[in-house]
């Protein structure tokens, strides 16, 4: 399978430089408007690059589109593409029927991974997630998944939505809450690196016992003895204390 | 060591069963209000139980008193214990000095882990922090603890305080994150456990890069359309939808 691919960031380099290495599938082309990007993504995997969406080469079978949201849509306006070429997207909250009035065959591919530069992953436990116009799409894009992850799933844009959602809490905002933990910690002289047991203990009880028999702590016990001492505690960093108050109050409202 | 126990909670049921095993120390005497969960307790550590402060016998070396912060401060009112025992509690956010007036020997052991009942844990790696009145309570309480945990360090009030709060975002607001993750996917009959490669890359990433360059997604590009999109879907949701917006807050204040 040739593949171009317009978008040169995280998700990407990480997803081409993958593809390139199932044996069969050829990366021809990497479009980004930095063209230092595409240069060094397409050096990566031997392809041509440019940064003009104009010179496309319409010789791929698959265009894969990985980039923001509004570049996604603007681009998808400027495209011309044979009828006969698959075209796909990565991003969890736009629809594939972004294509329908443009293009024959579409789909999404939607890796539910956090991709950072300089960090590697294992793409075999990368869940992927494929959304397609019609039959044959979804039969070319689930062998070439297949070949990428042992966990592909066919679901709608609906599911993809609301996934993308759940992940944003379930990565995103988990790490966020570990960021005020470990200022917290930087700021009363204590090694960060003291909550690991304790961070691995409360991710392996989500997946023992479910996150809501696994919780703990003055919310889950409405102690709010405890509770407005770390609210005084916490005057001056107003976002971190609105975050403490509105948790507990999320907490409060489960037992 | 003989030690006796006010408390047949969470924490003291793993603390005590786990000093039970621990050669030298005797557990002599469990006190708890509900006379069913003292039984309880005592049968698995083969000591006596009463549901009765009155009937706590002088004959321990060390009283460990793990009970609601609430509770704690009734029970030392009504304490009544000889100049040369040691009396520790195991509360984050309770000062040491709550013992000051009334003893002699006193101390904090806490243990920087989520406990539930029927979730064991290996004591080995919980981080043990101490904080204690003098030399010679330091020097017996450190030599107990390193019995029990390969991890032990002596800090200040303030520090187990601290300590405490950033053990509340790093463990049960990162379980209320995930808690609101489940209930999204599970509403979208998406399988919560399609999350965990993706949960455990987020831990794996804060360890490896710090939570800030850890951090991705649509917060962290001030990603407005994405945002205003997960907004709109979580309407009907109220304290979910505050939370994505403030937390989204929070991490738009950082970069």
């Amino acid at each position: 399978m040739k593949i171009s691919v317009i978008g040169a960031g995280n998700v990407a380099t990480h997803l081409v430089t993958a593809l390139n290495k199932i044996s069969g599938t050829n990366i021809l082309q990497v479009i980004s408007r930095d063209k230092s990007h595409a240069k060094y993504l397409a050096m990566q995997v031997k392809a041509e690059y440019t940064n003009e969406l104009s010179r496309l080469k319409p010789n791929f079978d698959l265009l894969l589109i990985c980039t923001s949201d509004d570049a996604l849509t603007e681009i998808v306006g400027e495209l011309d593409v044979p009828q006969s070429k698959i075209v796909c997207h990565t991003a969890g909250s736009i629809s594939s029927k972004i294509f329908d009035e443009k293009f024959k065959r579409y789909g999404v591919l939607y890796p539910l991974q956090t991709f950072s530069k300089n960090k590697s992953i294992d793409w075999r436990d990368v869940p992927l997630f494929l959304t397609t116009s019609d039959e044959h799409t979804e039969k070319r894009l689930l062998h070439l998944a297949k070949q990428l992850s042992k966990n592909v799933e066919v679901i709608t844009d609906e599911q993809r939505f609301a996934l993308h959602i759940a992940a944003v809490y379930a990565c995103n905002f988990a790490n966020a809450v570990m960021q005020v933990s470990q200022e917290l910690c930087e700021k009363n002289n204590l090694d960060f690196g003291l909550l690991k047991p304790l961070i691995d203990e409360t991710v392996s009880k989500v997946w023992k016992m479910g996150p809501k028999d696994a919780q703990t702590g003055p919310a889950r016990r409405s102690d709010t003895t405890v509770i407005n001492k770390h609210l005084k505690f916490l005057e001056g960093m107003k976002t971190e204390r609105e975050l403490y108050q509105l948790i507990t109050q999320y907490i409060g409202e489960r037992y």
